[in-house]
């Protein structure tokens, strides 16, 4: 086909972009192309607020058809948080015709090299970030978060992400020149010589498994990581959030057939009811790649199962805060009741243990005993949900029933210090809502420690008494070790126990943030600039992103010849 | 302890040796710090000719002490394939001792820094150079290699890939910064401050376990890759070429020490007789690397089993070359038949299969029949070895008895074209030499499929006569998908069929190539420039020396605060 796109104009619109996402993964200053205010849409063909939601409610009810070949049947049962059935149906694959499918275009996409890869991704990102204000309401309705949760980190956030992964997939890629004269002395006699070419192939198809709360965020990363480097990408999203990898698909498959490369070099996989198909897609041969986010269960049963595959996952993981000391009582409180509050704890960079001595802790505002700290933190989150409508507007809405039980079952696991309320939401009296709890353990005890030593996804804490900060220490070692971690936070004043701190988040592998009293939240990482997740404990076997993320999904083909 | 050698001076001596090493692997020119020539040695510090001898001389029959913690026997039983019994015995591991004691040394290793790291690791490279003479003995007298074989490809060519391995590590450990000041915008708000600092960290203990052919080349990339990113290494060298990596054992622990690090950063661990120490180290957990050389069934199981570990794997292939023209026949036939020929075909690189029309072939010397080439061949193959003397260093000596089964076995095979044939070696009565020989086989017929697909690791090529050059083609393309090959050869002077035989090394994962006459073999890569092997078919899952091979032997660890 006539591609509408040429390289030359792609390269003119995007590379800039490119070069300034270069630029930034190596300083890790602050940068991003996507505008993060709902205001900043509606002009230069990106959709406004009320466009965004008109295009939204247009497909509500409908079929979302892809055009993809192999579609043997439609299939969804999307219900939003916020109460609605969504009643959209989408492609359920016929696989042993969509996955030969899938590779036709492989060739064309491996000569295009990877500057033209990365342009082409940029132009879906670029299109992504236009339909900005429909994404929102996707992510919204399928994820529960609040909407201006969903516009940030199912908008500009997470296609950040996906930008990121372009750029290190580009500058992998491009290690390796695409040719070189090769000409060695041999003293008198005359040089040996050859001519050498380098090419980045692709493994084969890659898989993305989506999650139900961030489909985007932690989505496009793989996805995008995969596409830079060559390899067609099958999208399975999780089936209570097919919508926002389905627009994702969709314009993916716009942009490739604008630029002149086939469309089916991004599938959509949707599944029926308890069809489980990620655990048949990712065990087939074609399938080299896989990115997952979700269960702990899924994830070791892939790492051990698809062996075909390179398989990157993040999966549970138990985050803690070490509160010791600190010189902004205030500022503590407050940066911890939100980071508890932001989508009820459904991150899995949430805190979920903190760690308090039993004896107290020294402050700007005095000395404060831990059943002080746990109060005060309790009334500094009822304080910032105090107003149901800025309460909204942080938590969002329980994502499923799974959270809700979780949550109720909670109150009775130890002393409740601040009891979960329900919240009502005028706009969807369907939402479930809920203010997160803190229950207070005693981190001596061996049944708490049974409670506290599991991930409780979703709005619940625990305040664990320890017997010193040194003993909290070796508690963040032992979770960090043992359980996983997305996130580590600490409040200390002292050097010493700072220094412990650190030296265990090195040894234990983890990403530590330390005394946020602002507005930067110890759940909250920032694409170009920090790593989510490390790759190096049980939480995950990858970090978002960095070079072994994007390294061992190409290969290097050289041919060389006589001179 | 006071450090001999101080961070300045080691950055004084070796960061321009690092510099260069990091301009070549983007230009992949030729380049080598290390002398190919015997007597460029002798003279700076390193050992001459006589020297070397002498020290390898001193070695035999001794005990070599190392000073490792948790030694609790001594063991060692190498013969040299040239006849006679090293006697030497190394320290046996009492592994619960000695794995604690690797890890002592990680954290200073760790605030080094990735620059410090990689001068020390240039440090131990150029000690061992110094010692080329006496590590050409010890390779010869392990491996089989013929001494100049030994002296190349065990030293300066060994070291070369050890350097390139440092200088990936340390491009991937210096993307990201060591510390960042990151700061966000927030209208008419202050802007939102953090400082970041991010530190690489090791993995935990890396375990290399070597071969038998090639103890140093295929040893020295993951050694020092493991090292030059954080992890102390525990090596594991074959039990029948156990001195070369002691060597290489004993030299790094001398430079650590005198660089004011822990010397137990790098451990030998030898075998009793049938001990497998291997299967026990590769599971345990704090092992979190695995470099491995080898059979394909323990690499198999290496990459099922030892779930914990970062593996890196290369195993058996079939190489295969298609020959369907060429324009230089004799300059084919001699670079064929050195690269049959070379240290008596017992490399991973080795072409297996020569796939021939069975119609024959164009040349610039006319066509040539199926029978013309093989013989043709033969022929060459007899004039390289017909002088006894020359035939020794070419050949060097069958490694162990059971390249000598193999070589036996395959006059049974097909129809013998060219007969191996025993050579005597004056100064080694001891040594089994012999050249190689080449048998006819129907590529049609299933029987012969299941012969010449497999890997017949030694002096044993396979003529295998194919229906045409399409054919074999299709016959490569299966061989690789199915077998792996970690090289390609062709021969023809058609672009389509050069175009079909690069598209499916280009698809298929394997490194080409295409039509060697003169100096340059296939089975020779230069470090630097080429990659051995390519990671993505079944004979190996890493390639010598790209991104991927280092990336995620290191985590990066973030701290951020407020600013």
């Amino acid at each position: 086909m006539a591609a509408e796109l040429t390289a030359h104009q792609l390269i003119a619109t995007h590379r800039p972009t490119l070069d300034q996402a270069l630029e930034t993964i190596r300083t890790r200053a602050y940068w991003s192309p996507h505008p993060e205010h709902p205001k900043a849409y509606g002009e230069n063909g990106s959709l406004s607020l009320p466009e965004g939601k008109a295009a939204f409610d247009a497909l509500l009810g409908s079929r979302f058809d892809l055009d993809q070949p192999g579609t043997d049947d439609w299939t969804g049962a999307e219900v939003s948080p916020y109460g609605p059935e969504l009643g959209i149906t989408y492609p359920h694959p016929d696989i042993d015709t969509l996955l030969p499918a899938m590779r036709a275009g492989m060739r064309a996409w491996r000569d295009a090299g990877a500057e033209v890869r990365a342009m082409v991704c940029l132009e879906i990102l670029s299109r992504i970030s236009a339909r900005t204000h429909e994404m929102a309401h996707a992510v919204m309705h399928t994820s529960g978060q609040a909407f201006m949760m969903a516009f940030q980190a199912g908008g500009p956030h997470a296609q950040d992400r996906g930008l990121e992964a372009v750029a290190y997939a580009y500058v992998e890629q491009s290690r390796t020149p695409d040719a070189a004269d090769w000409s060695k002395p041999q003293g008198k006699r005359d040089p040996l010589g050859l001519n050498k070419r380098f090419t980045p192939v692709a493994r084969g198809i890659a898989l993305l498994i989506g999650c139900n709360t961030f489909p985007t965020w932690n989505g496009y990363p793989g996805l995008f990581a995969s596409l830079a480097t060559g390899n067609p990408v099958l999208v399975k999203p999780h089936p209570r959030a097919v919508l926002p990898l389905a627009l994702t698909v969709r314009v993916a498959r716009e942009a490739l057939s604008d630029a002149g490369f086939d469309p089916n070099l991004v599938c959509l996989a949707a599944e029926r009811p308890d069809e489980g198909i990620a655990k048949t897609l990712a065990v087939r041969p074609e399938i080299k790649i896989i990115d997952y986010t979700g269960s702990t269960a899924f994830g070791d049963w892939l790492e051990a199962n698809a062996r075909q595959a390179q398989v990157y996952t993040e999966k549970a993981g138990v985050n803690t805060v070490v509160v010791d000391s600190t010189d902004n009582y205030k500022g503590m409180l407050a940066n911890l009741a939100f980071s508890l509050s932001l989508y009820s704890g459904q991150m899995c960079t949430t805190p979920q243990n903190l760690l308090i001595p039993r004896d107290g802790i020294t402050t700007d505002a005095g000395a404060k005993s831990y059943d002080d700290v746990v109060s005060d933190l309790a009334a500094s989150v009822n304080g910032l949900l105090g107003d149901d409508a800025r309460a909204n507007g942080i938590l969002g809405a329980l994502v499923n029933p799974d959270v809700k039980a979780r949550l109720e079952a909670a109150s009775g696991l130890g002393e409740v210090a601040l009891p979960s309320r329900e919240i009502s939401n005028p706009e969807f009296p369907g939402a479930v809502v809920r203010t997160p709890v803190i229950v207070k353990l005693d981190g001596a005890k061996p049944d708490a420690e049974a409670v506290y030593l599991n991930e409780c996804f979703g709005p619940v804490s625990f305040a664990v008494a320890v017997d010193s900060s040194a003993d909290a220490v070796e508690l963040l070692r032992r979770t960090v070790r043992d359980k996983g971690a997305m996130t580590v936070g600490a409040y200390t004043t002292s050097d010493e126990v700072s220094g412990a701190v650190e030296e265990t988040c090195l040894e234990e592998c983890a990403q530590l943030s330390l005394n946020l009293t602002g507005g930067v939240y110890v759940n909250q990482t920032a694409a170009f600039s920090d790593f989510h997740g490390s790759g190096g404990n049980p939480a995950a076997n990858a970090a978002l992103c960095d070079g072994a993320f994007v390294a061992n999904r190409f290969r290097v083909v050289e041919v060389r010849r006589d001179a």
